[in-house]
């Protein structure tokens, strides 16, 4: 018989949970034998010294749980189980190679293209309208996101109004797909192609859908740019079914495309019945020195341009807050391929964006956003071109939160990527935006982001990057 | 000449802007010949009787967006567009079978398995953990989501601890990735085994995982139940490298996995390399009659068991809060291949959910909502026996927010289901649970699910259930 101890002090345990849990440990540990007949309830009791209904409670649990059976007539029999090495209540320990480094960024200086200065951003009028969201659309967010793939209608509604407006983009509210994120959206937008689809990228170009795309194992090919964008030549000798471009602001370049460029992209899209253009207009919202040219798909009459747009620039990375907007055609395809797969979007989130929107919050804070990048990005330039003078050449200025620049040093790319990373600059070079991987510019080039760089701190990083690069 | 019209009340427009819009439109048209020259802006401005320098701000915006080009010492010249259909600013119409349903659920009474009640979230001291995650944990909201693709480290930590009390589970933070939803994970998840993997499910199971690995293309089988889950000589037979369960509460069964049968499912994976085991832990916050019996991944120490879990049930579908939990094998494969693709998971939603379970509110909610659930799925069971009596059997009520019921009634399922809908029910039946296409039950059986259905509406809703079954 095996032996249990009851603390009859019931401060601590219920009898029950102490039985309980003591005979799933003898059983667990195989200290019964398989089928081997329980004592029955009232034996055990006065074995115990407790009372029937605490053992019939440890019962029933067991039972439930499956550590035993009953057989009717008879009593209990404990589980048949098989053995299993009883594991520790942690794994010893994390392989080293897998234990996250914790490195603090403090005292750095970021000219990183993918961060924006959340010091800025306007909390308070964001939680209000979190607040309004709430009070307003109850009914909304008691809706099962199941029930929505593409994102909360209402939400959708006013995207479509404000992308009208301030980019030209034309679309229904039933054709905006939301996500959490540009590559989630993508991984179901290559569901709607043809499988044996040929993909084409800008190169240099976007890396992570660069990545995705491999991963994915699609055929895929790049396309040089020339000094409008993509090269409509080799794009029409590559002959893709889609192309991934990023019109507004090439990214990593920095190259504005011009309307010549765009129209000739459209026609070239128009001339086969599967031709798409992917147009990832990431950081849309800010154009300094040109107004807004039309967006691919405002200029577009065919149905063949996919709009992809984020929120992550123009207000913060972390809300992850993205859409595609679909030309009929293949939303069709979405709606009887991909509408079992459930939104990635934040529901309080997009009907906070909706009010943020609609209660003109949004426009006020580009139109600050805009003179801050503005001042940022004429200061970092002045600093630049006097620190470096002609040993530094930009582009891609016109637009956006980063431009590129090329310098003219004797030291290699990689050799100032360690001495900047030593100097506490956040910095990123071309060379993985590279996509084939040879190195496409004569000299080491950087990206050069303003949007996380405060104007106080930017002598001091023009400064760091000079001793980089040159000392 | 191309004749412009100048408005000169200037609270109108800028000047400039208004030559550049109207020389725009001209250039659009091909009202002016390809590499036509433009007449110089003295020679404009006169003719206007404007400015130069309004001339000139129109001709340096039309050549920063590459309508016109400059030729030194000559002037400004037409670029050569081609021909583009000039599109509307809204498609003219969208396809009738494209427009959403926009259909009030009101007066609705829901026996949904995936709606959670939202009228008793506790939304304030939601609120209130995120403005103290605002104020605690700015730096770690500044950090760039592309940096985390797997979450937050300081979430993942209190998530990791949560899990070790709650479940049993073990884990180090580095090892859970967290993202906007499970089949978002999946998606990742897939590439971390073989290609050529064989996939398993349990039949009846979760449709869209079925339908996620359907079109994903990989080899799939799906496994019956026997009275204890999968069956364990059938997963035997079919032999396949990962198998989907979701052991707490099958779904949509409702079986709870004995332990007897999770051992075997443990070993059974143990005995080759590269089985795993996908264990989707979908509403383990809530048991009734059974305490917790362990998680498969908290008896695995042979490192096989991916564990999925999420926040959509015991706080709100509509966070998209998820995450999978990684043995350290497959960690590793994960951050050679995987780590590119960023997170889907909102990061303030992140930060305040860290907030939510440290303060111990999430422990507070979810007793809370233990008892409410206990509450009303007594008194539906209740109502159910008393109204349909021998009519109805049901199964898997031990544990989470949906039971399973087969009802003795001449009617078909379809029938039921049109007239549920008439009725303004929202009820879901088995079949498309049934993955194979095949039915299972010998009766008309649905799920019903009380979450998001008050005590005052029981009664009223299980009226309206008999009237659509039997009368």
């Amino acid at each position: 018989m095996i032996s249990l101890t009851i603390q009859s002090d019931t401060k601590k345990e219920y009898i029950y949970r102490q039985i309980y849990k003591q005979l799933k440990k003898e059983i667990l540990l195989h200290h019964f034998l398989p089928n081997e007949k329980l004592p029955s309830k009232r034996e055990l009791a006065q074995t115990l010294h407790v009372s029937v209904n605490s053992v019939n409670g440890a019962y029933q649990q067991l039972l439930e749980e499956g550590y035993i059976y009953a057989v009717e007539r008879s009593g209990f029999y404990v589980e048949k189980l098989d053995t299993i090495p009883l594991s520790q209540s942690l794994p010893q320990s994390l392989d080293l190679d897998l234990v996250e480094e914790k490195e603090s960024k403090k005292d750095w200086i970021s000219f990183s293209h993918m961060s924006v200065d959340r010091s800025i951003f306007p909390f308070d009028s964001w939680f209000s309208c979190e607040h309004r969201a709430l009070k307003l659309s109850r009914l909304e967010l008691n809706d099962d996101s199941s029930r929505f793939p593409q994102g909360i209608y209402s939400v959708r509604k006013t995207i479509a109004r404000f992308l009208s407006i301030a980019r030209g983009v034309k679309c229904f509210p039933e054709q905006i797909v939301l996500g959490g994120g540009t590559q989630f959206l993508f991984y179901i937008l290559r569901h709607l192609f043809q499988e044996d689809a040929l993909y084409a990228m800008e190169n240099p170009g976007y890396r992570r859908m660069y990545e995705l795309l491999q991963m994915e194992q699609v055929r895929l090919r790049t396309i040089p740019l020339d000094n409008k964008g993509i090269s409509i030549d080799l794009l029409k000798q590559i002959n893709p079914n889609v192309v991934y471009v990023t019109p507004s602001h090439q990214f990593p370049s920095g190259v504005v495309m011009p309307i010549s460029r765009r129209i000739q992209l459209l026609n070239w899209a128009a001339e086969k019945e599967d031709r798409y253009i992917i147009e990832d207009d990431y950081d849309s919202e800010f154009k300094y020195e040109t107004d807004t040219i039309p967006s691919l798909q405002g200029l577009d009459s065919y149905g063949r341009v996919i709009y992809f747009g984020t929120f992550s620039k123009s207000l913060l990375p972390g809300l992850r807050l993205s859409y595609m907007i679909l030309p009929q055609k293949l939303l069709k395809k979405y709606r009887e391929r991909c509408s079992f797969i459930m939104s990635t979007s934040n529901a309080l989130g997009q009907l906070t964006l909706k009010q943020f929107i609609d209660s003109g919050e949004y426009r006020k804070h580009i139109k600050h956003m805009k003179q801050v990048y503005i001042e940022r990005q004429k200061k970092l330039i002045d600093a630049l071109k006097k620190r470096f003078d002609s040993a530094i050449t930009m582009h891609g200025a016109n637009a956006g939160l980063h431009f590129t620049a090329e310098f003219d040093t004797p030291r290699t790319i990689d050799d100032i990527a360690e001495r900047a990373r030593a100097a506490k600059i956040e910095l990123y070079n071309l060379k993985p935006y590279c996509l084939d991987g040879s190195y496409l510019y004569a000299r080491p080039a950087f990206i050069l982001g303003f949007a996380n760089l405060s104007v106080d701190k930017i002598e001091e990083g023009v400064e760091r990057l000079y001793h980089a690069i040159f000392e």
